[in-house]
């Protein structure tokens, strides 16, 4: 398995282009994305468990009831939310994307990314997606995965090429997210294409449970989007033998669905709003998987360790806390935590109280751009690892005004 | 019932006082405090439920166990919490505070709040717990709450004068709390005193009662802190037939210390860590209380619209959203939402969707200090109340380098 250039558009058979429309008033942002596969592709999906639901969500929804689809349309600058006429919208916006690409109205997958409550007008769009549909090209996943962004600083995107049953496969995703990201059972845009053929139950399977270990270890703001969705198409296009129940071909596809998925969590995290350093909370040592992925879930999600991090403090108290409040069935007595980043690794609570350390080492560490917490539980035998950021002055900047 | 000066001296026989003893450097910052009953009084407490707790918590729940106590030793600038000598130095204090008071030392609450993890000295402690005694006076509350105060702004400090059974009785409170705050079943640490006469098991039915509707109701950053503590002396000096049961005259006690606690919760939401504002979310129309407190809850609890009432931006679409995570069962359709001050009251949701309204006008109310996010379920006729504050550039900056 190895990277590869190419984003959405690495597996055959799959085009993209994103466009400024005009739903921002900063014509320098794209605003407006089209992914298109040209042959109908098995669809896979996962959405936000929050009960306010972008209408697109339930288009979408809809539309992948069958497993199939061939197209994606997705704007940023509106979330299409909590407005009277969202679901009519979200249906025009793919009516449209299929008269423009010749596809049927429900292989379209519409997703709409931005401020919540303000009514979604079609008039910069409609004119748009026939443009989007005449540039779709083979270099498109750079144009597609800035169409989606919107308080991102980078574009997240990635590709990986793989080998299944002899055949080369590719698998590539582009994802959007940096505010209001805490999934629960699903996640903020991601979009991934692969030309791996996969039924549809297997690449919704695929898709399930990688996400428990990836997009839903993620955590900026604790603030779970009304807008979250991943999407997977698979066209089939590498032409390996169609992959319809477990075996050596599925754990190779698995591997390399993780291989973008992680890339991208991680991604998102490092770019969250405001973030200046990305926290990885590797939890090991816990009586069971889903104690050890609460307690690294609940540590990067504690205001006060963000700040800290943000601070480069070695603060390992609110690391403690964290754990404690979690409601992780732990013996605190047992917990060792330390910090590690590329300029090294320092013990700083062993069976759950302070240990003498160097604060100078400490902040040398700690003032680095990646930070991992170490927390070892030493209660059993799973691990869990999850995602988060700092907490920062543009945080608060950013989302003090950011709809006005 | 009237609010009169005298905080925890404001009952009768309660004396207090506050110095700075030297575990902060800053010799301006007061950090040791007593409060003493000339009486043995019944006591009731509360306490956080992070499974990690500060050793003073440990120590004063076996105090406790007999349901009496006659004072309350408490320092800032170190929380004496994940240190393997917690406990002893916790214990010690009582033991100095016994031997100053001529009280017995399991009468004695032991309450320590700072910094987590750092070894707790005895030395600045020792010498300055006989003149603590030396200067008890019942002008004493505001040293002792100076003394309690560590990111605190402004100290928390409350009095009423109230009837039962026609005897003058008197309750008053002082609190700390500004980070790591977000009660469950327990809150920052609040000492309550009173001259009214009740046992010590309804003195613990009310205070268990009330913190349901007041500090549990309160969060300031989502961080469960590690020495929460609420704890309640009745010395019954006021003479009043003893209260044993429930009745009229266990009614207007609670009435009495609801009166107190909201006081005290709506203080430390207000000068919560870099706080600019005050934000009560009052929930009606609920299916159930459970449900209106949940959604209050995760209002007040969500970092996005903390970051958008700081920018004094009617973002809606947030509250939204945090209802719709908040795993409450509600009916997204029926909620009206509005945004309320001394400056007026505005309208900005109905039934799950915007209505068009004046952004100048919205501006101007969420300009004051003190914010009302009113959300109409219309799904039944329970309600709820909870208390946050704005998140702020100062949280960041004081938390991300508190310890260093």
């Amino acid at each position: 398995m190895k990277l590869i250039d190419g984003g959405i558009c690495a597996a055959k058979g799959f085009m993209a282009s994103g466009i400024h429309c005009g739903i921002r008033k900063n014509t320098a942002k794209r605003d407006l994305s089209l992914i298109f596969s040209e042959k109908q592709a098995t669809a896979a999906a996962v959405y936000t468990t929050n009960l306010v639901k972008g209408a697109p969500l339930l288009v979408t929804k809809a539309h992948l009831a069958n497993g199939t689809a061939q197209a994606v349309i997705c704007n940023s600058g509106n979330a299409n939310t909590c407005n009277a006429n969202g679901v009519e919208i979200a249906e025009k916006m793919c009516e449209l994307t299929a008269a423009a690409t010749g596809v049927a109205a429900d292989d379209v997958v519409v997703a709409s990314t931005g401020v919540i409550g303000q009514p979604l007008s079609l008039d910069p769009i409609a004119p748009a997606i026939p443009a989007l549909a005449a540039l779709l090209t083979k270099d498109g996943s750079d144009d597609a995965a800035q169409g989606i962004m919107t308080t991102d600083t980078v574009k997240k995107e990635v590709a990986v090429e793989f080998t299944v049953g002899g055949k080369t496969c590719h698998i590539g995703g582009i994802a959007k997210g940096s505010g209001m990201i805490h999934p629960n059972m699903a996640t903020m845009l991601v979009f991934v294409t692969t030309d791996v053929a996969i039924s549809s139950e297997m690449l919704q399977k695929a898709l399930s449970t990688d996400i428990q270990n990836t997009f839903n270890m993620l955590s900026v703001d604790g603030d779970t989007s009304t807008n979250d969705m991943v999407t997977v198409l698979a066209n089939g296009m590498a032409e390996n033998e169609e992959i319809t129940a477990e075996g050596e071909d599925f754990d190779t596809f698995m591997k390399a669905l993780n291989t973008v998925t992680v890339f991208l969590s991680k991604s998102i995290a490092g770019d969250g709003e405001g973030a200046t350093k990305l926290l990885e909370c590797v939890v090991t040592g816990g009586k069971t998987e889903q104690i050890a992925k609460t307690v690294a879930k609940s540590v990067v999600c504690s205001s006060l360790l963000k700040a800290a991090m943000f601070g480069a403090d070695a603060n390992w108290g609110r690391v403690l806390c964290a754990i404690g409040y979690s409601g992780a069935d732990v013996d605190v007595t047992k917990i060792d935590v330390a910090f590690k980043s590329p300029k090294g690794e320092i013990l700083v609570c062993k069976d759950g109280a302070g240990v003498p350390f160097s604060e100078e080492i400490a902040k040398e560490i700690l003032l680095e751009k990646e930070i991992d917490i170490l927390v070892a539980l030493n209660d059993g035998e799973a691990t869990a690892t999850a995602w988060g950021c700092d907490l920062t002055y543009d945080y608060v900047k950013i989302n003090g005004d950011y709809r006005t």
